[in-house]
């Protein structure tokens, strides 16, 4: 089946569309990736490189320095959501359908700016990757910077996740951990022959009840942290004393925290439970300190926040390129069934990228 | 397929054996039925009924008082546990394998008595039972009840249920309940968009972990109560905010408190959550004060004990027959894998029921 054509002269907010309509579950990238890479073949100001279903298109203008802008291609499953429509709401026009916010807008205004800046004012690396909406190892910022550092390489990055059309500097640290209490089975009718795990549950839940998530300011902005139970499982029969409880529990933590200090903290806020680390990242720090993040956010204007989510910005982190979220679209709508942006803030963001980059 | 041929002629222990070799899992208790109604048919003194799986023998000899002895014929699932084989520990001998202890040793000596006893000093009504291993609607016994109430009739009855061949008066009520906190979802990045309905059932586990149960005499019988969660399950995925947590809860209270009184009780002790009943069964009072309960003990002998599981005696007492549960095995051997009855019980229980009816 031939690539369904992508018209990049449009609007961004048409191109928007045009990406959504495509469906692109993670998975199932190869169709809009096909899309993007014939879109891009044309223009000569770009080095096109395909990796799997990630595409990145570089400027090789020798400018002092270069700037990489990724998207992730990738949805969440669709449901009931798709095609798109244009809505009208309050007075104020929206596109509704699923990959909207999360981050479609993103890609479109990416793509435009892509084809339409030909001499920027500093080189550019645009990549659009695969699977970021699932397990991270199969992230495709990820599996660039394991098998092609050389293709992320910058000093400074922006990701276009939905911000409302703000910058969002840095993002909080996740860790997923399992807190596990062991019993007794025995027939609940003679209770006292066993030993309940999920009585044993009870201090760790009145610990997750009575905290106190930080508010911590990191190079200028505060990032409030969150400390949550998320799953909580145990029972083997109506009359059996339970031998096994378990709570698995999200911790939230500002960049300032390394995920070590995270684990460590939460082993005294849990302590004497046995304690099981299943999911760990790092956050990232703002990184607006550095010069060129200033010149992005006078151009683009407004204030600097937090970024509370976890995003594919830590990746850049990692790596030390300060980066920035920056992209269209409520990010309490994303994933949602009626996830909508905007249309006034595709616009805004490809205002924002074009006077900085120009 | 011919009924296997059941030898009643044989020891209790050997009937035992025969009766647990043919697989009665609950549902598949034909064959074991059509083989006692064939045992049963050639004694000319016992009226024998058959209604669905379930038999009743009856002597009609115009005696003063009626006794009713009961024994279910179904056991729960085999787990590589039959066929049957005896086996010496610490020089005690007994019966191996699925449905010796709960409740084929029962069963057996019940039929040895029934052929054997054509002059008994009481009427009898023995009544074999199918369905008692699953759900209460099932339940032989209660269809009985519901159906022929008269094949029920006494002036009191013994359940063959394992009580280590002694006496045990009556049962424990038992309610099943669950409760529920609610929240509000939303992504574990911003847990203050939402309400962790986890974080809310600390305040149900403190309670259940600081509840003391009560120790009950009800007719000179002391029985032990339970409060306990059976089950607790949360949680919508590892990045969102639960807006549901439901604890189960099983609690077995003393046969001196209603059913409802029982529900009242648990308002109390979880005032203010939200709750719901999925289960309740009367208990039932010991029925020890009764004269010829009192002159059953003294044939068999031995201190009465209180029997903490619920059993179908509570339907008995629910009748109005005094009941008590007297058979081989030890009831923390029901169910398990390693159920096994010492021949010694089967032998006494024969003895003590034989004393009491010749």
């Amino acid at each position: 089946m031939p690539a369904p054509a992508l018209d990049l002269s449009a609007s961004s907010i048409d191109i928007t569309r045009q990406l959504c309509d495509i469906e692109s579950v993670s998975g199932n990238e190869q169709a809009i990736a096909d899309a993007i890479q014939a879109a891009l073949a044309p223009h000569d100001h770009l080095e096109v490189i395909r990796d799997g279903d990630a595409i990145v298109a570089r400027t090789t203008l020798g400018r002092e320095r270069r700037v990489v802008i990724a998207g992730h291609i990738d949805t969440v499953p669709v449901n009931h959501n798709l095609p798109t429509r244009r809505e009208t709401i309050d007075g104020e026009g929206y596109l509704w359908g699923r990959g909207t916010v999360d981050m479609k807008a993103g890609v479109a205004v990416q793509l435009k700016l892509a084809v339409e800046l030909t001499e920027p004012k500093v080189d550019l690396s645009w990549i659009w990757y695969d699977h970021e909406e699932v397990a991270s190892e199969l992230n495709g910022l990820g599996r660039l910077a394991a098998t092609h550092p050389e293709l992320l390489t910058g000093d400074f990055a922006i990701l276009g996740e939905p911000t409302n059309a703000t910058i969002e500097g840095g993002c909080n640290g996740t860790a997923r951990i399992e807190l596990r209490t062991t019993g007794v089975r025995a027939h609940s009718a003679r209770a006292w022959v066993g030993h309940n795990a999920i009585h044993d549950a009870a201090p760790i839940l009145a610990a997750l009840a009575a905290y106190t998530p930080r508010e911590v300011e990191v190079d200028g902005l505060v990032y409030r942290e969150g400390l949550n139970a998320v799953a909580i499982t145990g029972g083997v029969a109506g009359n059996v004393i339970p031998d096994e409880c378990v709570v698995t529990v999200n911790y939230r933590f500002a960049p300032s925290r390394s995920g070590e200090e995270a684990i460590a903290h939460l082993r005294e806020v849990f302590a004497g439970c046995e304690l099981t680390v299943t999911d760990l990242s790092d956050g990232a720090r703002p990184g607006l300190d550095a010069p060129i993040a200033r010149d992005f956010l006078a151009a683009v204007g407004g204030e600097a926040r937090p970024k509370y989510g976890w995003t594919d910005v830590a990746r850049f982190s990692a790596l030390g390129i300060p980066a920035v979220n920056y992209g269209p679209g409520d990010p309490l709508k994303a994933h949602a069934d009626d996830e909508r942006v905007p249309l006034a803030q595709i616009t805004e963001c490809e205002r924002g990228l074009r006077a900085w980059l120009r």
